[in-house]
């Protein structure tokens, strides 16, 4: 029942295939959640397997949408982002092997423990149910997001890019034709059928049927979906990430995080958008990291102050402070003191990822306990707020938000709990 | 400031009010959240102790309030639920030193270690910020509420019902008297100090500055909340408990548990609405828990096969099988098997509360995985779903949700965490 055509069906129509597809995800959702993980395991193997036995299908699916997209004039970095290559399939088959090798948070026993009167009290991971996953370009994360989704129990509704319509419904055949053969059902991973993008709002209201929406990709897109929805969202809008250079700081070590964090790859979201050096070491660091920084091709937007040290750098404006640049610029200001750097990111931030170069712990404590942010780093590049590095094994996304999941969200943040509460006939007195 | 006038203010001043309330909630937020767990201590300990003090003050506005109920024409119920009296008072200020007692969920590192890199990765429960707490009737809540938010680091906005306006205002005023005695905020705790349900709107709208809204009342308050709100809800809508006697059961435990689940305390929510009873054991269990129910008062809704054994029970509709009764009625299936009784539960529930009597292993094991609810109780009673007796020590609600907290929630779900990465000036490569 492909609508995959040049021309939009009618709303009604629209408005009834999501709720087809909510509800037959919900109904899936049902029978993974009780799935054994050699099961799921077994699943994603062969998917692996698939996928690299069948790159070149993948790769003449993708050929039709660079092509295409070289037409819609899409940037570089976009078609890049856009394009598969036999590396790029082998990396994708590489993630699900190792998804598969993590440990399945579905019946992990989170606490527990017996009460006084003899009931036993349990807190047992269970699946979120449906996730609904928007997306942008990269079709990998068509297979990423599957393989987190279905280990963590989840049936998932991917909703991918325009741009790689070909590609992603070549990737999600090769994952589906996999579920009935491990005893998983069909309706666990599907793929939104239609590029109108009114399917979009239509699913968004069905949180009869879907759990949680994981959108990703630029900030209006997430805006948009963050108004609309009427389930939880797991998002961040931005990563205006902060290093504060303290008076206490080593220099070589201040030098190297904020040349790792602005230049290793800028265009993410942990990169650093905004250094604050304290006034004391100013003199002595801002030209050093200044010098380093111009030999990157990184572009200085300076507070008034700055410029005393650094002239020829840009006069910084309250929107630079504000700025998630992504791309080789960062806002520099001189503060007096910790307190002024703390109250300064509190008020610019995006509360995703701080970092502090001290090695004062007086310092440090006090930098780790008042910044409202997901992730606060002492003496490490904030580059390191990522799944992989943290140690969740893989990363669906990272949260901003505060109720519950925070910072890189792996298999573990898309499950919740249940108690399971054992008696020998106990009644409540 | 106070605008308690019989006139309500204009949608302007209000609005503008209700941004002010958040404003500084949100500031004195940033305070509690680095304040230590014994200056919290000391605040609750001398609340409690000015409570007990000022017991005649408190009983004196009750009295106002109680009076002018009776003139509204409110049920017996309700006043009761709205009236103090000093065991009522003694026992708030009982519950504000058991709080004291908890440990502070505020800096507790739930999981960390070392990576392979030597970055150290620890998450550090922090608080939420700020809580919009809703509820109706008992002024009591007040203190509890109070006491809960702020022992977890939280500043809160309090809006309790309009019959209890002056009970809530002098409760509120024994607290704030004793915030800056212990070096708290003064906006810690603050009252909606209007009875302009506008004002609730207004407020649902100030996700900037609002981290939680908790409704607590009637099922239409709590949709009503849920709809308008822009930032998280902890709420249920309703429970209907189920409890599923199996072929299996001990009779003597499931008769004692039903009677337990329906009558000790039908008005709330983890009592159970709902008796689905395997065809196996139907003629041997329906005529004594009939009997047993007719005894305490219950009114039996019953389905055909059941009405075969209970000549004398009410035919069920379908509406009585997804009703919460939140009285001495229930309603009761006969069912074929246990998968029929979960299939039913997963339709008709509401996700709260369910329970299992059996003593086959499997069974329960089954029921247990497959019924998506909160809490699954095996061989015990459905009132066991509460914060005290599940050992949260405390609890301002329970969770029918999913993204994340669940079932009961204490002083630990009004907390979220922080990733804490420490380094010696790590950078990623």
């Amino acid at each position: 029942m492909s609508i995959l055509s040049p021309t939009a069906p009618a709303a009604l129509a629209l408005d009834a295939l999501c709720l087809d597809m909510a509800r037959r995800a919900k109904a899936a959702a049902g029978r993974l959640a009780v799935v054994r993980t050699a099961e799921k395991n077994a699943w994603l193997l062969a998917c692996a397997d698939a996928l690299v036995a069948n790159t070149s299908e993948v790769l003449e699916a993708n050929a039709k949408d660079v092509a295409a997209a070289l037409g819609f004039g899409l940037s570089g970095a976009s078609i890049d982002r856009l394009t598969l290559n036999p590396a790029r399939v082998r990396a994708a088959a590489e993630g699900l092997r190792q998804v598969a090798a993590l440990p399945d948070p579905v019946g992990e026993v989170r606490e527990g423990g017996v009460r006084p009167n003899g009931l036993q009290v349990l807190k047992v991971g269970v699946p979120l149910g449906v996730v609904f996953f928007l997306y942008e370009s990269r079709p990998n994360v068509t297979v990423d997001a599957a393989g987190l989704c279905v280990k963590s129990g989840n049936a998932v509704i991917l909703r991918g890019g325009k741009e790689a319509t070909h590609s992603n419904t070549a990737l999600h055949k090769l994952l589906t034709t996999e579920l009935p053969k491990h005893g998983l059902p069909a309706d666990a991973v599907q793929l939104v059928p239609t590029t109108d993008r009114a399917a979009v709002g239509h699913l968004l209201k069905l949180n009869e049927f879907i759990d949680l929406t994981i959108p990703r990709g630029g900030e209006s897109l997430i805006r948009r979906v963050a108004a609309e929805a009427t389930m939880p969202v797991l998002k961040h809008y931005q990563g205006n990430c902060h290093i504060y250079v303290d008076t206490t700081a080593d220099l070589d070590a201040a030098a190297r995080i904020v040349v790792n964090a602005k230049c290793q790859r800028p265009g993410v979201c942990n990169a650093a958008e905004s250094l604050l050096v304290h006034a004391a070491v100013a003199a002595e660091f801002l030209p050093r990291i200044g010098a380093m920084l111009a030999e990157r091709g990184v572009e200085i937007r300076g507070c008034p102050e700055t410029r005393r040290f650094l002239p020829n750098a840009t006069p910084a404006t309250e929107a630079d402070h504000a700025a998630e640049f992504l791309d080789l610029i960062i806002s520099v200001k001189v503060v007096p003191d910790l307190e002024a750097a703390v109250a300064h990111i509190n008020i610019y931030g995006s509360k995703h990822t701080e970092a502090i170069v001290a090695q004062d712990v007086t310092a440090t404590r006090r930098f780790v306990q008042a910044v409202d942010s997901a992730a606060v780093m002492v003496n490490a590049s904030t580059r390191f707020n990522d799944g992989f590095e943290l140690g969740l094994g893989a990363e669906i996304g990272i949260s901003t938000d505060k109720f519950h999941a925070r910072g890189p969200c792996g298999l573990r943040e898309l499950t919740t709990y249940k108690y399971v509460v054992t008696g020998d006939g106990h009644v409540r007195s």
